[in-house]
């Protein structure tokens, strides 16, 4: 029962939000964490929560077996995720039948961020966490980033700090609540609930927390591996109507163009909506989970299954002490995908309003056929390694030329579940008649097409929100 | 290519759009189609398109097969759709797993309507459409009304008049195109594509079709089986904002302060979309297709596929003559259900402002576990065949009383598919407190709150778009 459901009491949705957070976003300092404390803080969390991982044999990973019958590796207690066989058959693209390894996550986990005004300023509640496969110590990560089985204590691990704020909504102010999807090359149909919870009361502090801006944040994310994947992800879902309001640039005045819908598009939103439901009917996409075993193309060591090429990526399983998480130590498999993806967004701005060239792009794990990705997002290695014909505007992308880059940053996919996996991100601008034909599978959209889709389930695929997160940080 | 890419000219919706659709909804009167010409033409189609309809043995049906190793009733180029079996176990509900029967159709088809200004006023163009299960003759139907098997013609009939003018979008004024579901509980995870496409230029007539306004197709509605299903879901899609501007009752008030976004409403629009979370995320549904023999408390006879207890549905063949369709005769699979549905949506004014009561509903058919449905949605002789419980709301419908019922005719599902499939779609208006502590899958949500939702795939079940449809036709 929401809290005004009894009251008979008619209203609206928060109309100075876009004001507050960009007020937020203006802030690079912050009154509560300044920026030497925040640096001090992350220094000494990198000294408290030190990872040692070391890789192992199948064989002695605890609780985690491969499956006689299938092949396929699980957890005993059938619970956290599973390592399967994916048989895809499709209507497009260079390979149109494979099989191939996939993880099967079928519980909907919750990364949450808190939000609370302090000195007027709203601040989010963000978590210093390291995990197993991140390249450096600990990432920038929400306050509650668990899954079904770490909340439900399968583990028997320590309570997850601050998951009430996200467990009991009924006098909660939400601002974001919305599943949105992970890698679909990597993952079967996994979806985690984005949410963004706004409070007014004290909340307990806890030293693997601090309070940062959004200004903050933004600046963060102009480090390598430092903002992780799940907090990019939540930002990106943020209620939209602040961006660019706070610089002083050219890019801060076509980002705030392209936030408004007053200020028009390329195309309408309606023609846009048309385009992705062309896209989701015409593309045929049929993926079953089979047993690993009948997974052809791939091999299974004592301590890997891989790709016959080495392309794409292995799995490997690793041993983990720690004595600061919610157990001293556990082991657990781990995805290693090959080599540094690229992963880019070209955007031009018409008229002075800013737009990115998106992709309609099919991949198995997806519920529905097809999610909207930035313009390039592959690693190359993979193309070269099977002897294909690159996606189209990779080499433009990689011979970048004389094109501005708005951002251009290394950043990690998530290390619960993925070694070091690695992927440079780009904004590049291009001239405003870059492209005006694009193929079929590419559209030209508008900052305020995307927000709106963005509070929508799987609409927007993980690489593509997290460059959103960076677009929304540019001055 | 939408037209406008190369042209790099800022666009945005067509703000014309609601007062159009008002004129529209406004005449109740055509300048191009008079009501004695309307029923004139709807008596002659039912002459022309008379449709001998008989039962068969499944042996005898043409094409159509029962696989010897599956038990599945299927057609032997593989198209169309088949009869399969359906394992499901959930978390929520009297029966948490059963097997039944399902009927699989993965294609996505079209249901498209061409509307065009023709003196002034929108006009949409419907069609008179028999179909092997409909309850009486002809149906007011959709422009376009394909399978892609129709459209790519696998069973070799005539081409789909008007089609064209759905496949290629290039320079075409699109004011809807969604995916949306249709019976969760009888198909497995079938969509069309819900399509309203405008035009300018000169339509070829023919027989079967007639320009009529939205106010003639809102008095249509008013007749039992008159305004066939695909005809309603498509109109529940039409971009919203503006219902109730024509009518001159307290009703049409109501239901225009509903459909605008500033009149408030009891939840915000983020709260409705947090509980749509809350519900996707916390039932687990997993639904498989398995094979029609390993289903449980469902027999096979020579001419029927039914459940035990008579309860459910029935899977019958049928043989049609006919010499006006694409193709002079056929023999097909048909669902029949069994007993009348109640289909109701009970409505309430909050200072003014009209709300329905909505159910969160799980059926296992759904790409994405929960879909919003009316109030009641269900056949009351399945409940007491297996000695269930009633769901909520239903025993106060059947009691009506006093309330006042500000719709209430027999409407019936899709003749192309099911046998007769009739169902009585209500509105009833209660008192402003009622309900007002709902269970926790119901919500009271204004119009424009559906509205906004019927713009995006998979959110409002086709029996809630039916009632949304009679809704927006209440003066």
């Amino acid at each position: 029962m929401s809290r005004s459901a009894a009251s008979n009491l008619l209203r609206t949705n928060d109309e100075t939000l876009p004001s507050r957070l960009a007020r937020s976003a203006a802030a690079k300092e912050s009154e509560v964490t300044d920026w030497a404390a925040l640096h001090a803080w992350i220094d000494e969390r990198n000294q408290e929560q030190t990872h040692e991982v070391h890789r192992i044999p199948f064989g002695e990973l605890v609780r985690w077996e491969i499956d006689q019958e299938t092949g396929n590796l699980r957890h005993d207690s059938g619970k956290f995720f599973s390592v399967e066989g994916l048989r895809v058959r499709t209507d497009l693209g260079p390979v149109r039948t494979w099989t191939q390894a996939i993880i099967n996550q079928p519980e909907i986990g919750i990364l949450g961020i808190l939000v609370k005004e302090i000195h007027g300023v709203l601040h989010c509640l963000m978590q210093a966490k390291s995990e197993p496969g991140n390249v450096n110590g600990v990432q920038i990560s929400p306050t509650v980033q668990a899954t079904k089985s770490n909340y439900t204590r399968v583990h028997k691990g320590n309570p997850v700090p601050y998951l009430d704020f996200f467990r009991s909504l009924e006098s909660r102010h939400v601002l974001t609540d919305v599943l949105q999807s992970e890698q679909g090359s990597w993952f079967y149909r996994k979806r985690n609930r984005n949410m963004i919870i706004e409070v007014d009361e004290d909340v307990e502090p806890h030293p693997d927390f601090r309070w940062l801006t959004l200004g903050q944040l933004n600046e963060l994310l102009k480090f390598d591996n430092l903002v992780n994947m799940d907090t990019r992800t939540v930002l990106s879902c943020m209620p939209a109507g602040f961006e660019g309001a706070v610089g002083d640039g050219t890019v801060s005045l076509a980002l705030a163009s392209s936030a408004d819908p007053l200020s028009g598009s390329l195309h309408t939103t309606s023609e846009i909506q048309s385009w992705i439901t062309t896209r989701q009917s015409e593309h045929v996409v049929h993926a079953n989970l089979v047993p690993m075993n009948s997974v052809h193309g791939w091999y299974r060591t004592d301590d890997e299954i891989r790709h016959d090429t080495g392309a794409f990526f292995s799995v490997i399983a690793v041993d983990v002490h720690t004595d600061t998480r919610e157990i001293d130590g556990w082991s657990q498999p781990l995805i290693q995908p090959y080599g540094t993806g690229v992963v880019a967004l070209l955007v031009k701005r018409v008229h002075g309003v800013l737009h990115a060239l998106v992709n309609a792009r099919v991949e198995p794990g997806y519920l529905d056929v097809v999610e909207l990705a930035p313009t390039v997002q592959c690693t190359p290695e993979n193309y070269d390694a099977l002897g294909l014909e690159r996606p189209p505007f990779l080499d433009f992308v990689l011979r970048h030329g004389s094109c501005p880059r708005l951002f251009d940053t290394e950043l990690s996919e998530e290390g619960g579940r993925f070694h070091q996996a690695r992927n440079r991100y780009q904004i590049i601008e291009v001239e405003p008649d870059f492209a005006a034909e694009a193929p079929p599978d590419y559209h030209w959209l508008a900052l305020h097409q995307l927000n709106g889709l963005l509070q929508h389930n799987n609409y927007v695929n993980v690489q593509a929100r997290s460059l959103i997160a960076c677009l929304r940080s540019l001055r």
